[in-house]
């Protein structure tokens, strides 16, 4: 019995929602027909056919086989850059998401100063998540629309480009994350997995490292389904001959101090100079160490850490993400004063009430937070106010007396910096002084093709004082 | 946080689809908005929410109050009968879908014919299953889409009346069964026992047996999970106030000897003449004996059934069975006559080919074989031949010899009978002479509310020559 196509040859989308819900295998062509009949429209499958076939993937899952399909179909959907003209490596970062990670701003002109290139088509904010485009899109001017050939223009000249992802890329992808959005189908490892790695597959990398977030923030809290999803995008990397690894990163608590997107873009040119929270330069340097060896210029990735401190500190990708700002029509004056970045009216001061240790700070409400205080979006067609947003002056395991600084809330107006009062006091968790806080390392393990599991190089322990 | 209205107070489907595949409790009032506005449309409410929702249900199902609550608003979307002025139980049966199943036709002249009344709206063919609708249309003229008054009409005259569903019965049901159709979300245990349950309350009975098809050819062929739906549908009828039982019964080989509309009719009006094949009666005659119990006209189902076994041969439930299908337009000289009844032109012999013991006979795949023979449906708007299917002379654990009748396929044409001849010999499943064929009893264990579970009266081991 056929179980796509019924006696005239037809498609029959209604036996592959079966299939996919039985977690039968898929006959050859079967998913890829079906996908492109849904993209094209009109020819007999409807959103609600795909809407059960997500659902049935939620539960189900999908066979190694019929994943790498989706992702050859996704990508095959729209447009793949030809970078292979470029003098070296290619190679991009991905993250899941997270709350305050402003890792790529700095990590992209350090990469390109160790002499890869790096052409990163990143992310809007999501949920609870901050979004790459919406922290440049604070610095006014700055373009993540650049057309295709202004973008591969800078990636030549200066060595990386961060834009957003253009509707030519991955067009299946578009249309399936917008039907997920609508449908509780987000939450779903090989659907995460096709959608993040079609886009990155696109960018014609020779080499991609994906940072996997793990721990309260992230859209998968737990250890085993982040690693689940780590291996599954390393394997989708293999199967399309990009060296890919994946390190699995806390997101217990926010990364660094800042989290709203002009207050990010601020702590991450502060990363650039050498300063900031030692969390996110932890990050950053372990993230460039790990994609110096996956792009071939160091022998491993504790060389290649220390390549990306010795980078940093010559103070190159400083300039080079000042000349980044500069050609995708953005001021790059906030680089030496981050005072011209949009500021908010209003800047409310949160004190310790009682002594005691601060013990968690959670990274799920404060990025909620910043949604409410209109720094995040609920939809997808909502302008937000890149002013907005939480510093937190201390991390877990800090002690505190009463009257001392937890963090401070920037909002547009007093009503709403009293919300985000609450907010930050209810994320910041403080026991008793004597407490015992559990030290979480940053960095995890490490996911790469044919190595086993292991742990990169990173400093142990807690981090970001 | 609202798990369904947005600040604005507006429904918000998405998080209703995220918390049933998350398993989580709706709030009060969640769902019947859910599907009161899917139901009436153009309220942001679309297919692929509800499909996606439907999806979910699947593999997670349904809390009790929620399933409660889809019945009810399932329930309040259509008409609902007041037979209150009856002089008697109203009491109906239903089947969860068999092969070979023509119960419902003896039974309803039989039950009427004890005193009660039956106000039975049934089911065309799904599946491999066959429709009591279907079959009664096979008599020429028959009308099973009367209108409800006359339809009540009949019920008060004759007793019984078996019609469709009419358009006006549980509308919701009507619409997601569509969706369910063509969505993959048939096979869960509440959604089938909402679909069923709704249209059988509204029936307005004071009883209700369901007949449920466990083993092969049911649609739930594992007993636990038949178990499970048979008490779901209980619960849900003494939620209602409506005295229900469910008898689980083996759909392991079609039941009786014919399959395909107008051969079972034929079946049917033997039956009630105290002929035909004897695990036919059988079930007849203990549904009749359990519906009798459930009126509360006997004090046990085992005297119901002595009583059904009584009235069946005095006589009375063939001319009752005469007069309903006068009333609804019939040609009545069918019931002395079967030879009346649409007969195929081609009607093939299938013999043994070397000696052999009975194993088996597979309703799924003669099920499925009426349907190729053009007597059932793949589409909800095609036409069927009521003159074909199969009449099989063999039941598992009967020794064959080479040159034996095996049985007969009535088809519409020479190619059509020899691929049904394919059908039939790989349905009859025959081994060595001598091997053990296992009993399996007809009739298995009785669910009833707030009685444990247990065996009704039936004759032990198997029946059917």
């Amino acid at each position: 019995v056929p179980v796509l196509r019924d006696g005239s040859g037809a498609l029959n989308p209604v036996r592959l929602v079966e299939a996919a819900r039985d977690g039968e295998p898929l006959p050859e062509g079967a998913l890829e027909a079906f996908l492109e009949a849904y993209r094209r429209g009109g020819e007999g499958v409807e959103d609600y056919h795909v809407a059960a076939f997500l659902m049935a993937v939620v539960f189900r899952g999908l066979a190694p086989g019929d994943l790498s399909r989706l992702v050859r179909a996704m990508l095959g959907s729209g447009v793949r850059l030809d970078l292979s003209h470029l003098p070296g490596p290619r190679v991009d970062k991905h993250s899941t998401g997270g709350v305050g990670d402003k890792a790529s701003l700095p990590l992209a002109p350090l990469v390109a100063e160790g002499g890869l290139f790096v052409p990163m088509m990143a992310g809007r904010g999501l949920g609870h998540t901050g979004g790459t485009v919406d922290k440049l899109e604070s610095i006014r001017g700055y373009r993540t629309d650049l057309e295709l050939d202004e973008f591969v223009s800078v990636v030549e000249t200066v060595g990386c480009s961060i834009v957003g992802q253009t509707e030519e890329i991955a067009a299946l992808d578009r249309r399936l994350y917008a039907l997920r959005s609508v449908t509780g189908t987000v939450p779903s490892i090989p659907l995460v997995a096709a959608s993040i790695m079609s886009k990155k597959l696109a960018e014609d990398l020779t080499g991609l490292v994906l940072d996997v977030k793990v721990g309260r923030g992230a859209f998968f809290p737990e250890e085993a389904r982040a690693l689940e999803l780590a291996r599954t995008m390393v394997g989708i990397g293999g199967d399309h001959g990009v060296a890919t690894s994946a390190l699995l990163t806390s997101m217990e608590r926010p990364l660094g101090r800042a989290v709203g997107n002009a207050l990010e873009v601020a702590e991450a040119v502060a990363c650039l100079r050498g300063e900031g929270p030692g969390d996110l330069r932890d990050l950053v340097l372990t993230l460039a160490g790990e994609m110096f060896r996956i792009g071939g210029i160091v022998p491993d990735a504790r060389v290649g850490r220390e390549r990306a401190e010795q980078l940093l500190d010559g103070g190159g990708p400083l300039g080079r993400f000042r000349r980044m700002v500069d050609r995708h029509g953005g001021d790059p004056r906030i680089v030496d004063d981050p005072g011209r970045l949009p500021a908010a009216p209003v800047v409310r001061e949160v004190r310790a009430e009682a002594p005691g240790r601060v013990l968690a700070v959670d990274p799920l409400s404060l990025g909620r937070g910043v949604v409410e205080l209109g720094g995040g979006r609920t939809r997808l067609d909502q302008d937000i106010d890149p002013s907005v947003g939480f510093v937190l002056h201390v991390v877990p395991g800090d002690d505190v007396a009463p009257g001392d600084l937890l963090g401070r809330v920037h909002a547009a107006s007093e009503p709403d910096a009293r919300r985000g009062e609450t907010v930050l006091r209810a994320a910041v968790e403080v026991g008793p002084s004597g407490a015992e806080v559990e030290p979480r390392p940053l960095v995890g393990r490490r996911v790469a093709a044919g190595e086993p599991v292991d742990r990169p190089a990173s400093r142990p322990g807690p981090t970001g004082s």
